[in-house]
């Protein structure tokens, strides 16, 4: 079976290697899909090496079909189709003793930390296996984890019905929370300066306005008669991203931060205290979040054929990886199945 | 009648005034102790005269007994002992027809932008009154307005039995926070430079340390088998205090932002996210809070008399201001009563 391996910033190998057969409590998947995500491009960059190593299988947004199943499992059929929630915390850690083992410290991340799922033959523990309904396209399946991740998120600031949202960053991410937003009956607006994201997101019913080009601040206070956004969502990365999700806030707003800002930021303390303003720290997802992304893609609510911009064979991976750092697309996947020329 | 009024950057008059008859729907008290707060402090310096312009008799924290009462106004009588909550909302403003008039953005804040305690006789309207038990010293009572702060952070934080509470910053407020945590069963470790600060903590039985002496984060860890602080409230306006009060937390604690920043400071955004961490600011108070900061003072859950370093006679406001410039106090108040020497 065929693998995608990281060898090391901007090296991908393509291996062939032998599938493994499941051990007791694990199932073998025969892996569809899988997506590249942010993290992905982080590790191809060479920025995770620490974490990763020099010969990792990496990947964890995919579909798949059961091929086989280890001693002690029961309820699963060959042929059924999968999801898999990349997560396995350690159990014993201070975040995991109190109840928040979906942010655990110690956490076992597959493809980050064990192998993933560019490989044709993916061997898991059955407990991250989640089922998916039958009529759900393989492809459009890849999406269930990074809407999760958008799920999670729009838990987190809790939007309800004619909320004002701002979503900051209109990346694969940040137009899925605009999406899952808009569904639970927010008015989405999405900040983004890249007119090819702004397109994507247009194309799916998102208003979305380039920050160099409209006040953010003005247009939402004026859609609000003065009182600003209700939740604002901070998915750019970007030092103005969070000036932007911060000023554009009500009184007693939130802002839910959900990209990684490696550096420390300056942010406008004196707003959180005068408006006693709210910022919430949001970070993966938990199983009832996979469940209801599921949901939603089988719904139909997420517009997966929109937001799947290239779909490429796995011997392609170096040039998907190059495709996604060059824009122009919004989500690329990799078709891992055997004999998928 | 005497009034302490503020002439401009550290320039008091004591002045004789007639006293104001109440109008419809007003009362007027005689004062008896009025405390001095931070914010006057900010007055006293200069900082504040756009709002407060230069001839202003400033002024919140008080304790008196109604003199007289206006037409229309039942219920009150004469000798009363009462307090005064001295936010006037618009009523009009986007915080306002949201439900959050507490925090509204054209408050009317009496000793700020309309006349307030520092004189023995002041007439405010009704609604802002509320009754003291009649066993309550007065000179505890001027202390309700600023516990009502502490007491509306602590329902912020919403601590609870057992959390671990990290208070940074030692002035009348933190000590208030930690005081009001604690009787709401939280283990609390106030955080506080100056020594004088730290003995009157120690003196009503919190526990406080100096973070140039003691590594905060790794006590705090040692003290909760590595999990962290479930709140840290930042009392102290400093960037450093707000960099303990991030890095103490748990996963999902929440840091309150009870102090001004007026400047941006730098964040740790990454932990914000990594740990889903939360930020909530908290300013002013609501009415329930001056209710329940009358309980604490009256219960003596709050020991006034400890933290009340001088009463001094309102002709010496001038030296008042003086002393908590220079440290080695903690509250002081000004005794307004007519015949007071």
């Amino acid at each position: 079976m065929k693998a995608v391996v990281y060898r090391g910033a901007r090296h991908l190998g393509i291996e062939n290697r032998d599938p493994e057969p499941p051990g007791p409590g694990q199932v073998r998947i025969e892996v569809a899909y899988t997506g590249i995500c942010g993290t992905d491009l982080h590790i191809y960059h060479g920025d995770m090496d620490a974490r990763v190593g020099d010969s990792a299988i990496i990947g964890h947004e995919m579909s798949g079909r059961i091929a086989a199943v280890g001693d002690g499992v029961t309820g699963w059929n060959i042929g059924q189709a999968v999801t898999v929630m990349p997560t396995r915390p350690c159990g014993r850690c201070a975040a995991c003793r109190r109840g928040n083992s979906h942010v655990c410290h110690a956490m076992n991340f597959l493809g980050i930390d064990s192998p993933g799922a560019m490989q044709s033959s993916w061997t898991v523990p059955v407990e991250l296996v989640l089922p998916l309904p039958e009529e759900l396209p393989l492809d459009h399946a890849a999406l269930v984890e990074p809407v999760a991740v958008a799920v999670h998120d729009v838990r987190r600031g809790n939007v309800t019905a004619d909320d004002q949202v701002v979503v900051v960053g209109g990346g694969p991410v940040g137009v899925l929370i605009a999406t899952v937003a808009r569904g639970r009956g927010g008015r989405v607006l999405l900040v983004e300066p890249d007119p090819f994201r702004r397109e994507v997101a247009e194309g799916i019913g998102i208003e979305a306005v380039d920050p160099r080009a409209t006040d953010v601040v003005a247009l939402v206070n004026d859609r609000t008669d003065g009182a600003g956004a209700d939740i604002a969502f901070e998915v750019s990365g970007s030092p103005a991203g969070v000036t932007t999700a911060v000023d554009v806030l009500t009184t007693r707003g939130r802002l839910v931060m959900v990209a990684i800002h490696p550096q420390p930021r300056e942010v406008n303390l004196h707003r959180f205290f005068w408006r006693e303003l709210e910022l919430l720290g949001a970070r993966l997802y938990q199983r009832d979040d996979m469940v209801e992304a599921i949901r939603l893609v089988a719904s139909g609510a997420i517009p997966a054929q929109r937001l799947i911009s290239r779909v490429e064979p796995v011997e392609a991976a170096g040039a998907a990886f190059e495709a996604l750092e060059g824009g122009g697309v919004m989500k690329v996947l990799l078709d891992v199945r055997e004999g998928n020329q």
